[in-house]
């Protein structure tokens, strides 16, 4: 059998050394555009500022190993320009050479990934970008001649902040330029939600991040940006960093089936619509766990496993992908910020039922040294419990909430479901130093078991306005000197020790309480509740209030 | 309803504060024997070293802040000297002034915890132990003295190399103190495998932690402890912490039923044998969800939510406790070690079917700074692949690994489970700082996966040497120089890339491979077994099965 590959990164390389480990006599053949296969594109940013000093640790693999250890045939500069289905051939041109040969297949793997989004703007031509390692060399060259130049204008902009945009940011600070981030839409990382993601705002600024959000590019000049609404950003360096879009162009010339999405269509088995050809990775379109619509995830993490699923259904083994969760995670100048599942944003959006909680406890155990807040936010179904999504940041310990709450969603994707009751019982390992006896995560399942089952209604942050107007008195259940240190304005301070015995200063009709991070808002609802108050508590209390308004601006 | 409460810390908190916020009217009272309610007794070990160094820190509550935020009644130094059932009725000793009153209960809750085992060997009535602050008061002051003085003899000994012990160890060492730990059995840590906990055994070591194993002492001197083979251990302070029973004195005489295991029997609901009385933390026997068995695990995280599920029972709503999986984690110099579930040791006990997997993938990205390797082994049902349980250790990550790993048996536990399989496909939070796109818990899966279904075939460390008596060729497929800086005895070497073409010098009848960590060896494997042989892989490589070798001397 001979199976030939084309891209060889995360998952054309996971198909063609997975293939090789269950089938010793197939033969393999990978084509990769760019001069390097295996190499970490997950790296590339942090090697343009020397924080991966060694270009050598980007290259995972190289042919000569790749031959010697698997026997796999991995051919660079070689970019497929065809496919004949007919006569199931690619055709290949040599980039050094500029040559072009045809090659036979059994079997095709389709693994040409994504490519920056390019935007149709005059002066665009100059605009960098960070696919592969020979575009790092490029931009490290750049940047470094940018920094060690003695021009007045050593200014870096990048269009975008997502993930790249992001990245690249906080590495370029990291060589002393100074940089702005042209943004769209009214926060950054679109994925998550604004309040999520207020805190990182905060730390890329404090670092010298410049971010300007609501903005769009109208051109880019020799030395400059220049916005829409006529502001002039100073740019020796522009970057291009606003999304990635499937890079199917090759599939679409063959014929094969494209999704709604505009990814390359695939079923269960990886398979297009051509029998004998599979696809992989970032070009594909995915299937949604939640919400059952297809979807784009690009990730590194999802093309290695369909990379390898690939190989399994070529040899024979019956298998069928998982519906994706999507799971990611993103740290800068010590602060991470990480998704699984759905945001607030995309449940509304996509008009799935939830319930939001939002938490801010320790990273572990608060008398042990070291402790940090994390924030959560989880959100679950109304009806069932289901988990749907969950968000986190802060500077210790994201990865492992996430993590967990992705194992849990997992769950409900195979077996039928971690429901958010769950989280309360998760055994999960605590010595002072990692975690607490109540876990964050058993505190999202506490609340959200309170949230779920009626014993604590609460509000969000961004409908603590339409309450006010509604007539709902609000109280700082605080300290006093919580509340003189900043509290939601307009709002009365009676903490919760003395509220037992204030009671005649509440509208029992129609009353929310807020605390720091929601907690004593519970107990205080519980005693409002008890003396028959309607009331409800401001999920996730200061904090989260706070957060959320900043974003809004 | 008047609710009493004996027992002050993990489980009776839980309990009380959880039954305020349910029930604004109860009367809720706490008795405590000690000195302090609500104190971090996990912190306890690093307070004794300063690591902790601000006493408040490890006071959660007061019995003032109890009562002004919950009015709940909490009375330290109230010992509960006996329970009068058909009264409803207990009786408590004032240990300030020795007097002694009743007090009446709708409802009780025991949560007496559990006490440290001691040793009844003449002069142990010098030694100490850490149960709670006041305990912690006396032995920093008796340390910090020992420290400070200019005796001779400054040395320390610790009878047991149970958690409390390490931890105690490792404080004692930040004191500047000579420390010898005596243990009984072959290795430390005896919930974990042996070749698990070898590596921290080695940091201790190196940290001038003496350990001495296989190792009893026979009595206490007035400077040493004299073991029973003669030896002599120079000890001017000697510390009990070979583990801890339940504390079930009162319980016993008030005539409520004991559990198999010594533990109070309570039923799903916490309920002791006496409707009116509830039960929660380490004086209880829990309910083991992997082998059915009643079992003790004493830990804060189960004393909490039993505690919060016992309010809830109290409170009318319908509950049940989970069975228990038990995780739990230890860091000591840097270095952690962590188990969720069922260690090798204890399924062959309880003669529970398994399949074990080794594996040593990285914290982190490889090509990021700072990645450490993490060792990981999984236990899984061999007909199933329901997972069983799981080690890990490592300088990064361990905690992350053992809490995707506990939340994925939970998950078994309340909706029949992910397998082994399914760690290959949990999307898991990926940027190189934070894990892997093949995280080290895919990694687990992909290796379960390859065994569970037979790809590979493996054998353990300890079943080498049978195997070899056998008949078996083992090889190493490392490279020459990996070979030549240590391998098993009498192997010979064949690297991976050099075997399809040395096929003529392999034993296909009988042969086992190895490489450092088992990812050559499975592709060796799967050469071989193309090329018709019985092949076995040597699960987790070299490294696993030199760490087997040290932890049997």
């Amino acid at each position: 059998m001979k199976v030939v590959i084309i891209g060889g990164v995360a998952g054309g390389m996971s198909a063609a050394a997975r293939l090789r480990r269950l089938d010793e006599t197939a033969e393999i053949t990978v084509y990769e555009m760019s001069e390097n296969v295996s190499y970490a594109n997950c790296g590339l940013p942090y090697f343009v500022s020397d924080v991966i000093s060694k270009r050598d640790a980007l290259l995972l693999q190289t042919p000569t190993a790749l031959w010697n250890r698997f026997r796999i045939k991995a051919k660079v500069q070689s970019k497929v320009t065809s496919i004949d289905r007919a006569a199931k051939t690619v055709t290949v041109q040599d980039l050094a050479t500029g040559e072009t040969f045809e090659d036979g297949y059994d079997k095709l793997v389709i693994s040409t990934g994504a490519r920056p989004r390019r935007l149709d703007i005059p002066g665009i031509d100059r605009a960098m970008w960070l696919r592969n390692v020979t575009d790092a060399d490029d931009v490290k060259a750049a940047l470094t001649s940018l920094a060690e130049s003695d021009s007045k204008n050593k200014s870096v902009a990048i269009l975008g902040a997502g993930f790249i945009g992001i990245e690249l940011a906080e590495n370029i600070r990291h060589l002393g330029l100074p940089v702005t981030i042209i943004q769209r839409s009214n926060s950054i990382l679109g994925q998550f939600d604004p309040e999520m993601v207020q805190p990182l705002h905060e730390r890329l600024a404090k670092h010298g991040v410049r971010i300007e959000l609501n903005s769009q590019a109208d051109h880019i000049s020799e030395t400059q940006v220049v916005l829409r609404d006529g502001r002039k950003i100073d740019a020796a360096l522009v970057f291009t960093a606003a999304g990635v879009d499937p890079d199917n162009a090759l599939a679409r010339a063959a014929g094969l089936k494209i999704g709604v999405t505009g990814g390359l269509w695939v079923d269960d088995q990886q398979r297009t619509s051509d029998p004998d050809i599979f696809a992989a990775g970032d070009a594909v379109e995915k299937s949604g766990v939640l919400t059952g619509e297809q979807t784009l995830i690009p990730l590194a993490n999802l093309a290695n496993r369909h990379g390898r699923l690939v190989a399994d259904v070529i040899a024979g083994r019956e298998v069928r992908a998982h519906a994706a969760v999507g799971t990611v995670i993103l740290g800068a100048f010590g602060f991470a910020v990480g998704i699984t599942g759905l945001s607030e944003r995309a449940a509304a959006k996509s008009g799935v039922a939830h319930q939001v909680i939002h938490i801010h406890p320790n990273s572990h155990a608060g008398y042990y040294p070291g402790a940090q807040r994390v924030s959560m936010k989880v959100l679950f179904d109304p009806e069932s419990g289901r988990i749907l999504g969950a968000q986190a940041n802060g500077e210790d310990g994201v990865d492992k909430r996430i993590d967990v709450i992705a194992t849990a969603m997992h769950a409900t994707a195979q077996h039928g479901g971690l429901i958010i009751d769950d989280l309360m019982d998760l055994e999960l390992a605590y010595a002072p130093q990692f975690g607490s006896a109540k876990d964050a995560i058993n505190i999202a399942g506490y609340v959200g078991n309170n949230v779920f089952n009626g014993t604590t209604p609460t509000l969000q942050w961004h409908e603590l306005e339409a309450a006010r107007a509604a007539g709902a008195q609000v109280i700082d259940v605080r300290s006093g000197s919580e509340h003189g240190n900043g509290h939601v304005p307009g709002t009365i301070n009676i903490p919760v020790e003395e509220l037992r015995d204030r009671l005649d200063e509440v509208n029992l009709d129609n009353v929310v309480v807020y605390c720091q991070v929601g907690q004593r808002g519970h107990i205080a609802t519980q005693i409002l509740k008890a003396a028959g108050a309607r009331v409800r508590n401001l999920d996730g209390g200061f904090v989260t209030w706070s957060a959320g308004e900043k974003a809004l601006g």
